[in-house]
């Protein structure tokens, strides 16, 4: 361990970025190109584009009518209209025609009268140059039609080849070097989960999101295969490819590990600018320069690469491609949830947005470094500043949005217990209606019902048992509520105590769960208080359950933990343990619906949500994960007040 | 004559859409194909995705550090810290090595004490399961990962891959043939300008815009050589290409003149469902179905070809692509000019967009449907709905932006009078600064000053000469505005009368205008005041010169009018006149600078501008152009109030 560098210093990101692209500027003139108009989508003009020829080239009816000539219609009115002869006062002419000496005006067909000799009758003077489109009306021949430094676009190609230009000068496209680096590495065809399972092999996927990126952001990626952690492999791979490329990727091995060799190589080949920078996710970042071209180490957990390559490889990139920085949409948004950060680091929030009422709620989603689900899932990014030490629940933050508003204005936000079905509906409803979504969070039953009467959810979807009645979520409901609410049916799952396949321990029901190792759910969840339920009455005091403390957020980690081996036992519901290949113990079958106050029940993305789960599209998916009914499934059930 | 069906019926444009969307929509059922998942960036999904494996697959470290049995640690404190010994107590491991059994804790590298025996000291016990990633944790095996109809984004692909998907099944982009029409099209390659302003041939470059469309919008474009204007031929394409293609667009010919047999032949083959809709520009759209698939005509001037586009066939390609519809971001903003509309359609206009103080403000481009630089040049669209008849100067109105709010924010609003240096500095500016622009109407020198007057924008460029003082600009800025004023100083100019080359009618000043075609510059334009002031002088009434009335709004369009022999002579600046090879007559220099409230002096992106005209770059390109001096060019003279 004495080869490691314990302590990584960081600087501001700010600080870093400002750094490194400085020094990168000094470094990079964007390379030119020729390339013809008509391939030229989406590339950006390297120098101002002038016209060639002017549009129209010649003077040109605007309508279809006929040309004559204006000195002749004089004095025509409806009471003393003038007659036209063909060819010798007037010539039909349609829309674009060229309009050329006697004629200087053109009059509307639908203002004519025409006899059966062709002559025409009109009861208006025509104005000189009226109807006609004269010669460079749009562009004229030298003007300036498009700016340097300017993305173009198909009306852009269009006018281009209108004034003449075939050929057009671009910024060339910055080619991009990736490189994986890992000896545990393995590429995703060659992964067999069983192996990679018991030897601990990684699926290398994040290379993949970098050439997609490139491509996106309008450089052209070169993906390699994986460097072994050799650190000679690693100095020869990146001192060829900076003589190759323009710029260069390197991923994982970034940090200060024993098998961390990325920062060496950099130091010994070229000047290492910056080596850890104050961000979460993602502070273990490496920006170089080796022979005058620009190279990164990134990290390698998928949020943290992702982050890095944001914050440092696209500042880079739009230099290199002249298309300058892309900017997010903002929206001002309530945070749902108290979040504490760290005065050490600027940290990078995934949440989930949605409007409620008047006012636009953000949700955190999951903050590791390794929950790359979180970048899928997210609406957008809180950035809360190195400066801050968190935002209270209610506080307003600044969102980037990733969707735009439209679609957050359409999105059902829903707080509260998991189930798998909400998935489930959420791609129903935008196979059904195109525009209406669902947005959920997972932060169990009682959070979620906590978070409706904030007014930062439209539904809450819970499972609370009231031990006096045992009904389920009413009572909840009425005791927390003041405001006019209902229940919207949901299904009626069933839940159980999950174990390994043919069940080793051979656990029979609660009562068997002391001294096996026990994964539980969060505090507030539906599930826990089931579990805490069924404790009490078979008197087992919670200290006998070993890991009654370890908490998973949704059915799907507690069988994950279960079938990876890391605890014996669950509780959950069916379909989480189908879903794993795990034995089930039923405990008994419990309500799953959805808490709504009576105001959002008339939005349409509410109705479009109920109508989802009143459909047979639904039903028939339910009968075919097992372990839910669904007799009221969308039905209302009024809530009457204490 | 009597073909003609010269009084097109309209209907709204909503209804048009709707009427036309529903059959289409009954009609089509997307197709579906597999296709690798490294290779679906920017594909949507055909249906949900599920993971196939968890992530991560093991149990794995979540920092540097060495693995331990949690139970072994209980009791370790500062003062009684506890040693462990390598490979007896602890294992050392990096961030993603698997935690097998007996191992079920991760003491991070910087929380250790190390002796040389390689003995460590720990100082806190370590809570079960700490610093490990759980099987699972991140993705768990059944999940949904990705909903149905999503659009692929990089961190969708590397997400996949990790979940162990390595194909997608996704919806086939839809092929789309695109047939231009016309017997005088010429290809943009063919055309030798001299030959077709002789004998009015058109370029043809919609099509080329409707392929790059096509590709941004997620179809396959195949482009075919026109067809000329024959009963016959438009037939038998129409006819093959629905047989192949799942979508066909014709180019012009869907209007009702003499050669417009689109509609004819639709008609014979299929059935029309709308032809003319109330939008203006583009009423003669054509919406039919032939054989089962979407065959569109739409017009052919370029802003109705455009527009027809984005407003009937955008929403096929949403459905056929399955992305559904793109919202442009809209903003509030005031508009500059007061605008009349008819009540026949909804119109929409092209605005430049700026802010202001604190308000957006809109200024109408030239309104034309042939005007295809209105389409370059645009910000954004206002649309001026059926129902109302236009609006009034100071008004808000709606306008869906073509460029981010941030671009607007660090926009200068330049109003006033036209010179060809605006479109030079709006270049430079981009390329020195990155991100501050120039926006320029054109509407003259006094329209600029009220306009300037009224808060509508930063800045007035302004050649005003005051006939008592022989000044130019102070005397009418003195006037007009009561609040401080500067007078940033900009070039002195030559004005002269622009000739044909040779100056055939010989011309030699003012005095010869009479009795030639005379072009001139709209009311309040600098130039004018100084033609008038010229006429007056010697005692010419402007009813003499033929043409008086004949309005062009830049230098460029008096320029081109000249060439194009439309006019024998307009009055205009030398940088025109030798852009179009023309002769010039001189009349005097004269001073182009632009008035700015003291207010706005201090923007970073007016101080942007001020640096440009004083940069030695600007400078160089105003003697490559000639007819120009800037002795002062940045210079701020303040201007004494009254």
């Amino acid at each position: 361990m004495s080869k490691r560098n314990l302590y990584l210093k960081t600087i501001p990101v700010d600080e870093a970025v400002e750094k490194y692209t400085k020094a990168v500027r000094e470094l990079i003139g964007v390379k030119r190109e020729e390339i013809p108009v008509t391939e030229s989508l989406g590339r950006v003009t390297a120098r101002a584009v002038y016209a060639r020829f002017c549009s129209p080239l010649f003077n040109a009816a605007a309508m279809d009518g006929v040309a004559v000539v204006s000195d002749n219609t004089l004095g025509a009115t409806e009471k003393t209209p003038k007659i036209l002869q063909p060819d010798r006062d007037y010539r039909v002419v349609d829309t674009g025609d060229p309009i050329s000496e006697p004629y200087d005006a053109v009059i509307m067909a639908e203002d004519l009268m025409e006899d059966r000799e062709g002559n025409i009758s009109i009861i208006a003077p025509a104005a000189p140059w009226q109807h006609i489109r004269s010669v460079g009306e749009d562009i004229v021949a030298g003007e300036m039609i498009l700016p340097g430094n300017h993305r173009i676009r198909p009306m852009d190609i269009s006018v281009m080849l209108a004034a003449g230009i075939l050929e057009v000068e671009v910024i060339t496209r910055p080619q991009v070097a990736i490189f994986p680096t890992g000896t545990e590495i393995l590429e995703p065809e060659e992964v067999d989960s069983e192996k990679a399972a018991r030897e601990g092999g990684i699926v290398e996927s994040n290379s993949r999101m970098f050439e997609n990126m490139v491509t996106e952001e309008g450089g052209i990626p070169h993906r390699f295969p994986h460097i072994p952690d050799d650190y000679q492999q690693i100095k020869t791979k990146i001192s060829e490819a900076v003589d190759r490329y323009d710029m260069v990727i390197i991923n994982a091995g970034s940090s200060a590990g024993t098998e961390d060799y990325t920062v060496h190589v950099l130091r010994e080949l070229g000047e290492v600018l910056v080596h850890g920078v104050a961000i979460k996710p993602g502070k273990p970042v490496i920006l170089a320069v080796v022979r005058g071209k620009p190279v990164i180490g990134l990290p390698g957990y998928p949020v943290s690469a992702y982050i890095g390559f944001e914050n440092f490889v696209s500042p880079v990139l739009a230099m290199l491609t002249g298309r300058g920085e892309v900017r997010r949409d903002c929206c001002e948004a309530v945070i749902t949830r108290r979040i504490v950060s760290s005065l050490k680091h600027k940290e990078y929030l995934r949440v989930k947005v949605g409007k409620v009422g008047d006012k636009i709620v953000a949700s955190p989603l999951a903050r590791g470094a390794g929950a790359a689900m979180s970048l899928v899932r997210a609406d957008g990014f809180c950035v809360i500043e190195q400066e801050s030490e968190g935002v209270e629940a209610g506080e307003k933050v600044l969102v980037e949005l990733n969707k735009n508003l439209e679609e957050v204005e359409h999105t059902v936000v829903s707080i509260g217990s998991h189930d798998v079905i909400m998935d489930v509906i959420s791609d129903m409803m935008i196979g059904r209606y195109g525009n209406m979504y669902l947005s959920s969070s997972h932060v169990g039953s009682m959070a979620g019902l906590m978070a409706l009467k904030r007014g930062e959810a439209h539904i809450a979807p819970t499972h609370l048992l009231d031990e006096a009645t045992g009904e389920y979520n009413v009572a909840a409901i009425r005791k927390l509520f003041r405001e006019p609410m209902v229940l919207i049916k949901g299904v009626s799952r069933m839940q159980g105590i999950m174990v390994r396949k043919g069940n080793p321990l051979g656990i029979g029901g609660i009562a068997d769960l002391t001294g096996v190792r026990f994964v539980n759910r969060q505090r507030g969840a539906g599930t826990r208080v089931l579990l805490d339920y069924l404790l009490k009455k078979e008197d087992i005091p919670v200290e006998e359950i070993k890991g009654y403390s370890r908490e998973a957020t949704t059915h799907m980690a507690v069988a994950a933990a279960v079938s990876g081996g890391s605890a014996d036992a669950g509780m959950g519901v069916y379909s989480a343990a189908k879903a794993m290949n795990l034995d089930f113990i039923e405990v008994g079958p419990e309500e799953y619906d959805f808490a709504v106050p009576v105001k959002y029940l008339e939005l349409p993305h509410v109705q479009a949500f109920i109508e989802t789960l009143k459909s047979e599209e639904f039903h028939r998916k339910l009968d075919e994960m097992g372990g839910y009914r669904y007799p009221h499934a969308g039905e209302i059930v009024e809530i009457s007040s204490r």
